[in-house]
């Protein structure tokens, strides 16, 4: 009889939001899906659960894994981000960003990472300094009390659409952090959990692959993800597929450098620990 | 925009037991999870979950569907069951079965129509009135406080192995049914809630499509489902195959003859309400 401790599937999350559709196509498609025990839930769950012990690998927000990264192994050529516009991260705002100073600015509660570039941009690029407060990710509700609002995912590729409509300005952060910085923007990664990777390396291995394979699979038929997805979503699958194009799922030396271009302006507020001189800590097999 | 409400994926249930692990593997393999909001737990929560209205559509307990019949419709084509020896449903019992009359008979709580189905073979064909008891499924516990324990699922898959060694006998619910009224026996069905189907028969069309493609597709590849299943649980990929392929995943005119056999025979001991003469009520898309 095979050791028993191994004889558990790991423990992965998955995030419920239309930019990880293409993941999970290519998990099912590639048969991942029968050798993991799956958790899919929204990014803060997720977030808590892999810091929490509570799932051995998963997705998890940057400015999460930066808070962390010493329990946590970076899992490389996998992540959410995006080389320029990324169509789902936003300010949305009234008037021109320079001129929030002091303004009430809301940030929607389901983004981290998000919220904290849109922090960074303003503060350190625009030169303003607004007064920030977290409240659930209502556009409509937010816009009423604040002159802008940060907001992530399904409700932010709506308000792509509709915004514009109410008079209101949609700054993507994917395009600004590139102005900015030159670089792509990383918002979500994948880690395992070191203590499981040392217990598990054959596993975080066999997961880490599984999701590679998975990528890259998606990635030849995201016009079909598109169309099965566009069923159930208030999206055509053009629309659909436009937005997973602009999507960047891979995680190589471009979107390191980005990851610690951003960690070191994190870092420099205080709102997050540095990352050692040759972080991060990458799994590597 | 289409119809919101339209716009959900179907809530369906999913056991996570090893028995179904072929229709998770014909789900993933054929791509219908990409259209469902799956839940995969244990039988017990998932018949609660569909009474409950929390789950569209589900599997569900021969018992407890007997028991809610009204409230659903039955999806042809698709069950978990037997026609012969189940290998996953048992009696073990250290004597004969005719000298059980007042002795104690432990009924694991994971089974319900299993319980059910031993209840009327002891009384009906062995004549004999045990006193039973519910309690949790561990057979070495079960063994030293009743002189019989009734057992369901992985244990009992393991017990067939393990009881003889310890001088037990394990007498196969499945086979003794098949034996008793000559007919297939049921253990677990599909069904849609009624409510559901009346305002998406589309969506309970498409999901029972899915699952019939599902079954069908694994039964193709049940060694490939032995194989990787065999990873993760302690039985090697010949005895996986062996019992995917004592298992009956059909629905259809003999297997609904023992539903309704079954179902009388529950019936006349007050223990589920009856069927209709024309019972039970398919769902016919």
């Amino acid at each position: 009889m095979p050791d028993m401790s191994e004889l558990r599937r790991p423990r992965v999350g998955h995030i419920q939001f239309l930019n990880c559709v293409p993941i999970y196509w290519g998990l099912m498609r590639s048969g991942a899906l029968i050798d993991v025990d799956l958790t899919k839930d929204n990014p803060d769950n997720l977030n808590d659960m892999l810091v929490a012990g509570d799932l051995d690998i998963g997705p998890i927000s940057l400015v999460e894994y930066l808070r962390h990264h010493e329990e946590l192994l970076l899992l490389p050529g996998l992540a959410v981000g995006s080389d320029g516009p990324v169509l789902s991260v936003h300010i949305i705002h009234k008037g021109p960003l320079s001129e929030l100073d002091g303004r009430p600015v809301a940030l929607g509660s389901t983004s981290r990472t998000g919220a904290l570039l849109a922090r960074l941009l303003l503060e350190q690029r625009h030169g303003v300094r607004p007064e920030f407060y977290r409240c659930p990710p209502d556009v409509p509700r937010m816009m009423r009390e604040a002159d802008a609002a940060v907001v992530i995912g399904d409700v932010a590729l709506r308000a792509l659409y509709e915004a514009p409509q109410q008079g209101l300005t949609v700054t993507d952060l994917g395009a600004a952090w590139r102005d900015w910085s030159g670089l792509p923007m990383v918002f979500a990664v994948w880690a395992a959990r070191r203590d499981f990777a040392a217990a598990h390396p054959g596993q975080v291995k066999d997961v880490h692959e599984a999701f590679l394979r998975s990528v890259a699979l998606c990635l030849t038929e995201l016009d079909e993800v598109a169309e099965a997805t566009a069923r159930w979503e208030p999206f055509d699958a053009a629309t659909l597929a436009g937005y997973f194009r602009a999507l960047d799922f891979s995680l190589g030396d471009r979107q390191l450098e980005g990851l610690r271009a951003f960690a070191a302006r994190a870092a420099s507020i205080g709102e997050t620990p540095a990352l050692p001189a040759d972080g991060p800590l990458l799994f590597t097999g």
